[in-house]
């Protein structure tokens, strides 16, 4: 690994890492100017084994790099994507800190409902599974791979047939090693008998945060404005291509704020999000367009260029159900959450850029979103974005200490649960109004990448928690 | 809440919020020049019902206001503590922004061993306990209390004998059901049977991450100067003023980087950190210095002021073994931990700033610090602050292949689940190094504050996870 290793023709492999010395220098290649690197020093040089770097191979897909998620930042497009999620952040901070707006950590764990029972992860410290003599089948399974194309090179040099019959030896053994370890996986339990929640770390039932917002009423109650970018989690059984169980979300709660003004602020942060991309990560952007998404720069200029259109919801059904060129596979109906190809035709085809869908029927909204006069609508809204859907959602808060007590009654939520949150209603209470934007889902429209994960560098879902 | 409610009366009452219109004025109060708001108009008043209101007690200690994190934000300290830590989130962003370092964000559930088996919280959707009728004790407690209050409050009126009565009757009601409820609770258990980890969400065990260190290698293998500001856990069974089962850290990876390279980028890290609060965060800085620590201006300014004394663990002991003007607890010999009198003793009182303590045994240190030649030590460091003892750690990472094969096995780690961490050494591999930095110590460092659970917004530690 030093310089007395380095051999030119080492260089020049893919994957190889090298620290050199020289001079920069401008020069021509034919007519187009490019900068050009004299090595004068070859400092370092980490080879890649390209027997077994998985990467070597031609077949770098998006879907094969997430079978090594550990080695893929070194492909340019996961990098490009890594570096326009990180200009990101930085944006969505300066946004806010511009704003004079607080950020808070939220809680990961937490024992408050925030969400539906049935998709939340419990975390707990009573079930004892380390010493069950759990193997990584996945170790095993290389391993196969690995022999068999030992075997293969074997077979091309045809000078060593011992070692080609000990070999084949060998593979048979670690496939039939593979075969039993699978059986016995499938069936492994572990024990754990009735578990008492008391002598849980916590001494009761917590669980992964499927959301910051009510957390957050507490401190926008006391500080103003306030957000915070934290991760959230769902264990949603369903598996496609924008859902995963572990997801980086934006979430704000502003203070003495209705609808109208949190609908506002969204709309400047997304705006306020491409404006930076554009100025900031114009490389990595350009790249996208070339490799990705031909129209991802053309999105991010058409949505700093113009305000968002903003229809009820009402308005869109009425939008929908007036397309005449196209038949959808559900009818958009009141009371029924839009659908993916509704929304793509709103933002995609109708607008042509985001677009804020306010005023939703009351069943489809959280409990907390605040009624309207009519009985029927809350003050919700969302926006929906090309190439993504639903990019943000929030809504005005009720605040109605009387309201918000039958709404949680009617949803059949635990009241006792509430009482804090009640609290908040019944202490100096103010008008608030919150959102929170789908980080994944802002690299998705922004790079023009179509399944998100990619769009994180380790990705969960069902069934898939690599490294 | 409309302006009709508005009585000047209520606006004085400790607790409400208000909504005004009016002439900000500069006019002079005595001899100093003071800013007054002339009201011209009252458009809302959110007012507290004083009775319930638990913080229009005089009591509003820290440690009184754990039990009311949903409200305590309203307090002044709470909020001066938040705002200075939203500021040192957004310095640490701009700082590693300014060098041109990404961010990435790392996972939060993980099946990778990042630290000790037992100290880890498993995630899993197997148990259901939703079902099993289990009640908040704490809401039923707390009737109770209101309960007694109220009789209080009849007795002062002395005129209704029956209400009161009644009263009585009701609170030994609600007594005995919270009796009822804590004895049934102490006894609960959830049936759970057999838990099969291929039936479990992800198909494997899965944990809370104790460390992003591993993961922002394979970040840093691709993309070079590497951080990540993020949530890590620890089931640690003792619970200190200084430990959280939830705490927030900054993470940095540095590709091409040694020991010297990355002492650099912590001191720096830290050194700006402090520069920025001083510069921003001046008035919080000032209520700090009155009411939490009269020292805490004066620590940052230090900081500031000049470049960290650097020692060796060797020396470290060698300083604390001169000492004779004090007895310490334990005595600091080779191979053991510095305790928390021993850096006290160095930051607070020898140094009298943050200083870096590098080169320590190897048996102290974690798996992957790069072994010295002497075969004793590793090249790792701590910075040792005044207040808060070690504050960031780090070290060089080991690149040799036999080296860290060797020290997986002397630790006792599995090998197999290894393998990918191999392989980053295996292919391009770089020299690199790594430091994190302990978010809530920061905070506690630049406010003086002394317990972690006043330094986090929703803290959690053993038996305690509230809201």
């Amino acid at each position: 690994m030093d310089s007395s290793m380095s051999v030119p023709g080492q260089v020049v492999t893919v994957g190889n890492s090298i620290l050199v010395e020289g001079v920069l220098r401008r020069t021509w290649t034919g007519t187009k100017r490019v900068v050009e690197l004299i090595v004068e020093k070859l400092l370092h040089v980490g080879a890649v084994d390209l027997k077994t770097y998985p990467l070597a191979k031609p077949q770098t897909s998006l879907p094969f790099l997430r079978d090594h998620l550990h080695l893929r930042p070194r492909f340019i497009t996961i990098g490009s994507v890594a570096r326009i999620r990180s200009s990101l952040t930085c944006a969505c901070h300066a946004f806010f800190n511009d704003l004079g707006m607080i950020h808070v950590h939220m809680p990961i764990i937490t024992s408050v409902a925030t969400g539906s029972q049935s998709q939340r992860f419990q975390v707990t410290t009573l079930l004892d599974t380390s010493d069950q003599g759990h193997v990584d089948l996945e170790a095993f399974k290389a391993a196969v791979q690995e022999k068999r194309s030992r075997i293969k090179e074997l077979r091309r040099g045809r000078n060593n047939k011992e070692a080609l019959t000990a070999a084949k030896e060998d593979l048979e053994k670690s496939k039939e090693l593979v075969r039993v370890l699978e059986e016995r996986q499938k069936t492994a339990t572990v024990y754990v008998g009735d578990v008492k929640l008391s002598e849980d770390f916590f001494g009761r039932a917590v669980y992964l945060s499927t959301s910051a917002g009510l957390h957050l009423e507490s401190y926008a109650c006391g500080l103003s404005g306030v957000y915070t970018i934290g991760p959230v989690f769902q264990a949603d059984e369903s598996r496609s291509a924008k859902k995963l169980a572990e997801m980086w979300m934006v979430e704000v709660e502003l203070a003495f704020a209705e609808l109208e003004d949190v609908m506002n602020c969204a709309e400047d942060l997304l705006r306020s999000l491409c404006y930076s991309l554009l100025a900031t990560a114009g490389n990595d952007l350009k790249f996208a367009a070339t490799n990705i998404d031909g129209d991802c720069i053309k999105r991010l200029q058409s949505i700093t260029s113009r305000p968002f259109d903003r229809i009820t919801y009402s308005n869109a059904l009425h939008i929908l159900n007036q397309v005449k060129d196209r038949s959808f596979l559900t009818q958009a109906v009141w009371g029924a959450d839009l659908s993916e190809e509704h929304e793509r035709y709103l933002a995609d085809d109708y607008f042509e850029n985001p677009v804020i869908v306010y005023e939703f029927p009351q069943e489809i909204k959280p409990f907390y979103a605040r009624g309207n006069a009519n009985g029927i609508t809350v003050s919700a809204f969302e926006i929906i974005a090309p190439k993504v859907g639903v990019l943000a959602r929030g809504s005005q808060k009720e605040e109605r200490l009387d309201v918000i007590r039958k709404r949680i009654e009617e949803v059949g939520l635990p009241q006792e649960q509430f009482d804090w949150y009640m609290d908040l209603r019944k202490h100096g209470s103010v008008k608030r109004s919150g959102f929170s934007l789908e980080f994944e889902k802002m690299v998705m429209m922004a790079t023009g990448i179509t399944d998100a994960e990619d769009a994180i560098p380790f990705p969960r879902a069902r069934g898939d928690a690599k490294l």
